[in-house]
């Protein structure tokens, strides 16, 4: 089912339009460094060729391409923010190389085929956003036979943490429901009408909020209390919609904390800058939002909350069951389930669990 | 230009789909408490009657309309609300008089004509939201010669105010722009691109965000300064949409307090229940959400800052020019041009000036 364009609008893209947001990517030092580093230290594959940068929001990623030396590069943009990026590509004097274009990648047409194609479309735990898609599209439409891909590949991961925000949750479940309770008695007190009926639906819509959806967190590392386990990998040149449509995925986590506590799952994504195989960077690049205490992003990483936490302990061993698909209402939503089988070091079997979550 | 049906959806009716905001007006006791008693004091008019319900939510003011004994009430409801407000309607007992019907009131067909038509459609400062649109709308085309409206008059009223969040959101906007300056001094050094040129655009949405859009607070009754001025009266039995499209009003506001600080305006609102001239209610009910120490309501009352304030004295007087007009973006959400002068007591007359504000 195709989103109609202005929902899409109203829902999506609305937010990109201001330069607060746009900032808020523009001061995020280790996404700025790793496309910086990825194109100057690659000049090769920019010098002399044509560059079409999908989203270029202020403009960045087409601006450093040009000065990389590219010889044109086509900067698409969906929002008014275009008009800013154009400002931005002739006050720093590139407007011979950057053309802006004001569109939909979807729907715009460019004179000729590109060599490069750079874009920034990652969101929350990789995937969040669906901006994926109009990479594909673009690539599938306007890169060359022998085009490159900026990034080149991308992997979601997942590990077990254990956390404090989730007593928190709960506890906030639990105020906004005893609220709730008090706001029944008095309706029917004051104003004669009896909502009990209501109760299971606003149980469920604050279970929903507080309980079920994900949440953004900058993990420390050292709340990290097992392995890490690759949840998908993907390979941005031959990636198809369908491959990233749902994730499905099974793998185990291992405990190898002593003695620790399950709080829940913490989900974050790596992208990388190889070039393409028969043409490879000098230099790789990785752009990592992995729990890190020096170097967090405004991606942070996505928390899955248990509820309760469990105690467990090193060489525990958890098997999961992964599957993110797309909300019906809006198709840049995520909902994910999540399975779990425990199989303790001392042989024990847990009891399996299932969870869905949203990613809103 | 009509609006897309799934764009207004997605701007606006989405947040009634949930509870909780359901529950914040519930929890409301002055709406509350003067929706209750225009119904139950004026039995009267409900008694044996068809009643219409224009966006009947969780369905409260229907199932008041039917218990007060209405012999039929057609509560329309455009969001999935209109299932809860079936169960509750069916959990009080009411589902043969009561009747839940799901769209928008623009496109439902009714069976029948009514005589009453009682409805919750204010927004902050009255006109906000644009809901009256589809009241006019169910009136002309649902209400009987002689039906009734409920309520029947709502009134816009402005005074002048001191209050202290002028500073802290000029403290907000001076640091978020610091903190530009000093983003544009980075992004040179670090990488290369100069962005002095967006500059200007910054400051436009953030002086846009932190100056010119009024604010939601709850007033301290001694924070007005001077009389407040009635800008516009409805009479919801006669107005029609070019009424509403646009509100134009000249008024006088006067100091009444000494050696006092202009900050900026309050804007709010009040509603009565009269009945009609022919068929007036027994009791008039009033519902306003003027500044008050007791009874403050979820709409609070908008603030137009005036930067810097101005210090003036008893006996000033304002002559306030005032347009509210619908924002081209989204026709449910506000612009006001404010113009004034002001005649100081002493005879002086200080340079006027104009603002532009956004009510989002
Ligand atoms: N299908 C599409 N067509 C055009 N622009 C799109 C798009 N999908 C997303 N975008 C734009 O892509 C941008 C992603 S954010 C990245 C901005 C910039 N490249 C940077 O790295 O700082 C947003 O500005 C968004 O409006
Ligand atoms: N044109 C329209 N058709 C149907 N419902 C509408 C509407 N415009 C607004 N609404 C609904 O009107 C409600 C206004 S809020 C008031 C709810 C309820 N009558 C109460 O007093 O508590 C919302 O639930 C909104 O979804």
């Amino acid at each position: 089912a195709a989103v109609p364009k202005d929902v899409d609008y109203a829902q999506y893209f609305c937010t990109y339009a201001f330069l607060y947001h746009q900032k808020e990517m523009l001061s995020d030092r280790v996404r700025m460094d790793a496309y910086f580093n990825a194109i100057f230290e690659n000049k090769r594959h920019f010098a002399g060729k044509t560059v079409l940068d999908v989203g270029t929001g202020s403009g960045i990623l087409a601006i450093w391409s040009a000065q990389a030396g590219a010889r044109k590069v086509y900067a698409v943009e969906a929002t008014k923010m275009s008009e800013h990026a154009r400002a931005l590509v002739k006050a720093n004097n590139l407007q011979d190389v950057v053309e802006v274009i004001e569109g939909s990648m979807e729907e715009v047409t460019l004179p000729e085929k590109v060599d490069v194609i750079v874009s920034e479309w990652m969101g929350y735990f990789l995937l969040r956003e669906s901006m994926f898609d109009s990479v594909i599209h673009a690539r599938d439409r306007w890169l060359k036979q022998t085009g490159v891909m900026y990034p080149s590949h991308a992997r979601m991961w997942m590990a077990p943490i254990k956390t404090g925000i989730g007593d928190h949750k709960l506890g906030d479940y639990e105020s906004t429901m005893d609220d709730w309770h008090n706001f029944v008695d008095e309706t029917k007190t004051y104003y004669g009408v009896d909502m009990t009926v209501l109760s299971v639906r606003e149980l469920e819509e604050q279970s929903e909020k507080y309980i079920n959806t994900s949440l953004w967190n900058n993990l420390h590392p050292n709340q990290v209390v097992g392995t890490a386990a690759i949840i998908k990998e993907i390979d941005c040149l031959t990636a198809t919609q369908t491959d990233i449509e749902k994730v499905r995925s099974n793998f185990s986590l291992s405990i190898t904390h002593e003695n620790t506590k399950l709080c829940g799952f913490g989900g974050w994504f790596d992208v990388h800058f190889r070039g393409r195989s028969e043409d490879p960077t000098e230099q790789e690049i990785e752009l990592t939002t992995a729990p890190s205490v020096d170097y967090g992003t405004h991606w942070g990483q996505q928390v899955f909350l248990l509820h309760p936490p469990m105690h467990l302990s090193e060489g525990d061993d958890l098997r999961v069951s992964f599957l993110m698909s797309r909300s019906k209402e809006n198709h840049r939503l995520m909902e994910v389930e999540l399975g779990c089988e425990i199989h303790q070091q001392s042989g024990k079997l847990l009891a399996p669990f299932k969870n869905k979550y949203y990613i809103e």
